[in-house]
């Protein structure tokens, strides 16, 4: 990760980008890269999806996650210990038990 | 990054989670936790943000992360390949030269 | 419609509201409602919401609505003029005789 | 309202596109419209954006409105209704005296 993470943030700083990316610039990226990741499936199953041509869905999950990447290290943030640490959260609002095989919010578990 | 899968895939399957986990429920989830994200900074500047309490906006990258993580594994992707791909496709639309300190898109460069 | 929008207009008034409402961040609160709209469809079919409670779909519609008459009112956009002309524009990028029965986007017509 | 949804009904029943109108469905396009309106706004400010051409803007605001009212329209919500009781509804939530001039959520009030 801190490999990929040098590369990502090598490439801003060749273009001279960094200052435009400011975290709610960088949120607004985020959203817009998950739309366009989700326009894929727009109209279509899964399955229709899966049989089609996949190169833009694998392109957009890698914008989703470069400009995630980008704002965490810009916040500092341990992508590892960050993702740990909801994990660790989700996992007492979604104990086992209660929510083995139900697709239930936990505010109606 | 094989290590932080292995314990979100481990999250999900102890909770019997996979059969909701098609291709598209998943890009509608990364849509939404980037929504939640981006409510953070709804009404307010970058800076009132980064000076208020920073805990939802770290949970809410680390719940992109997961389901672009998720995501990518169930479609057989290589996180690090994807995002270096996705580098060197930029780094085609965006040359240096012309897009340094730049913040037009590549289709009005 | 010049009814529903003056009422929508006295409600941010009455609550000096009109400060924060910017463009760029009711932009953001379009995105992050029809999020909000799109979590009911999280994980399920559309025939399972249908038989669920609709109360929510039904509020996230009318803020979707309540945000993008907002912002049209203060870009001073007439909302049946702005519709009209965006029909018009799709008739011409999907004529009837090539996308009848077709759910294909006109870039690939 | 009724003439301009007549016009919107028109227009999908001309293409035969109502088999792919499905709630779920729907409700995606009114997110991937809602994205294409902000990414007008990705790396500028509101002023910025509003000294330049503002053509795009109309445009997905336009598609904002055409999708929501396809969706109400399926789920025979009636407009001015539902934007009446969301108002109703946020006035409880924001009461004038304690939301006046303050850009807090109501659950921080």
């Amino acid at each position: 990760m801190d490999d990929i993470l040098a590369k990502i943030n090598a490439f801003r700083e060749e273009r001279d980008w960094r200052q435009f990316h400011n975290p709610k610039d960088l949120s607004i990226s985020i959203s817009l890269e998950a739309a366009e990741l989700l326009e894929n499936f727009q109209w279509k199953t899964s399955e229709e999806v899966l049989n089609g041509d996949m190169e833009n869905v694998k392109e957009e999950i890698a914008d989703v996650l470069i400009y995630s990447l980008m704002l965490s290290s810009d916040l500092n943030m341990d992508v590892k210990e960050i993702i740990e640490e909801k994990l660790h959260k989700n996992s007492l609002k979604y104990p086992v038990a209660r929510s083995k095989g139900n697709n239930k919010k936990y505010t109606e578990l």
